[in-house]
């Protein structure tokens, strides 16, 4: 099962055409992200020791959001690797038929952010994602 | 009785000495006077002709917050007159004994965006506000 | 000629682990994405008239970038078709011997803000995009 | 002399009403007031070490900013005590005859970032700022 992060828009989120910038659309994937993560570890995470840093977006802005409008975020793990994970983030609007406003794409890689190196992607990872959304991921290449 | 908004933080909320910075406390507390005027005026409220201007912060920064702290904002208003109103919000953390982490005073003009000049607060907005908060506000001097 | 732009870090921009954040490179991006069409266009662009709507976004995330350090995004065009262009922009570190923080290829379509619907990109864009890097851009799929 | 610092707007600045967003003033300040403190410590300022807090901000917004204004910070300080210090700011447009778009004036405590507890104001910073201005401050009471 994916997890479904309700997120709340603020009025600096919303650009001079009058849409939720593109920008913002990213911290919103991050604090999805944080919570999938977070659940995932049953409710304990320290974000400054977190263990995964992000090396990469791919990002589609497929329909504008505005202010008045109840945005979701979908999170799922792809696929898991040794070295990186590959996560898929939808933001939604359920009250337009799940209408897709940004859909991304996510490496991660595990990070020591004390000794600011590149770490495994822990066994102990691996196993509380599959765990939570009850079901085996492929490998990451 | 004021209102009282759960706010919801993000990663890139946090500055690098792990504190909510400073400029994020003042979208959180704009986040609160958009529902704050929404419930006044019964759920309908385009932003885009909100009628109402924010001319000056006064912002005392009382304790620092941090990204796995709740926060809500508690807003209400002090007075209203002619041309002016004025709101008292805390950014409060009720886990914690309801630590104040930051407290600000707001003075709104009217403003109408289309013209982009000053405008008088309509005895609508009085009306509505004093109704929600089941009280009658001193003048605005 | 690519179009080099210096950008200007703020306290704000740094986020937990002491990096700018990720989010606020593509604030940096669209920061140089402006002045490479301003440029492009003779200094005179009205964005809100703008034209052009971003649809995606690939990042690669290379390396973390910090407050004190000077930073430019460099900007070129990869190619330009009827309906999109595809951008490339590099935000470096020259005091690094150019140290690539992140890398970024962007597909922008032809919009209108007014009318909030997808239009061409014009002649009008690619000439003068061409004439400021003088030379000749592929044709986007 | 106050500290005149050019800043640099982003497209993200700008909000649904077309204005620089009240919340980005206070990044620009920040901005400034970083500048001002390494301007004045002769370069060399970690941030992470800075020793200074802001406890109290008073904003007077005057006039809306747009993204196609140059705009600037002019930063002094106001008076020096033992545990505090005063700045005042103005944003400002020197293309509009110096039309000032916002006035604030910050009250910073001494804070070691390391202890997160708060110090008194070393007489090296009193130094540095009259140094740099070329005044003696009035002490804050």
């Amino acid at each position: 099962m994916p997890l479904t992060t309700p997120v709340q828009l603020r009025f600096s989120d919303i650009d001079a055409f009058g849409h939720v910038n593109n920008t913002i659309y990213l911290s919103l994937m991050d604090l999805a992200k944080t919570r999938y993560f977070i659940e995932a570890m049953g409710g304990e995470l320290d974000i400054r020791k977190a263990g995964l840093v992000v090396v990469n977006v791919n990002c589609d802005f497929c329909a504008p959001a505005f202010f008045d409008e109840e945005l979701v975020v979908i999170t799922l793990t792809l696929s898991v690797g040794e070295k990186s994970l590959t996560l898929e983030q939808e933001v939604v609007c359920p009250a337009k038929d799940g209408q897709v406003k940004c859909r991304c794409r996510t490496v991660m890689c595990g990070f020591d952010p004390r000794t600011m190196t590149a770490i495994a992607i822990t066994p102990e990872w691996r196993n509380a994602l599959e765990k939570m959304e009850g079901r085996e991921f492929p490998l990451n290449k």
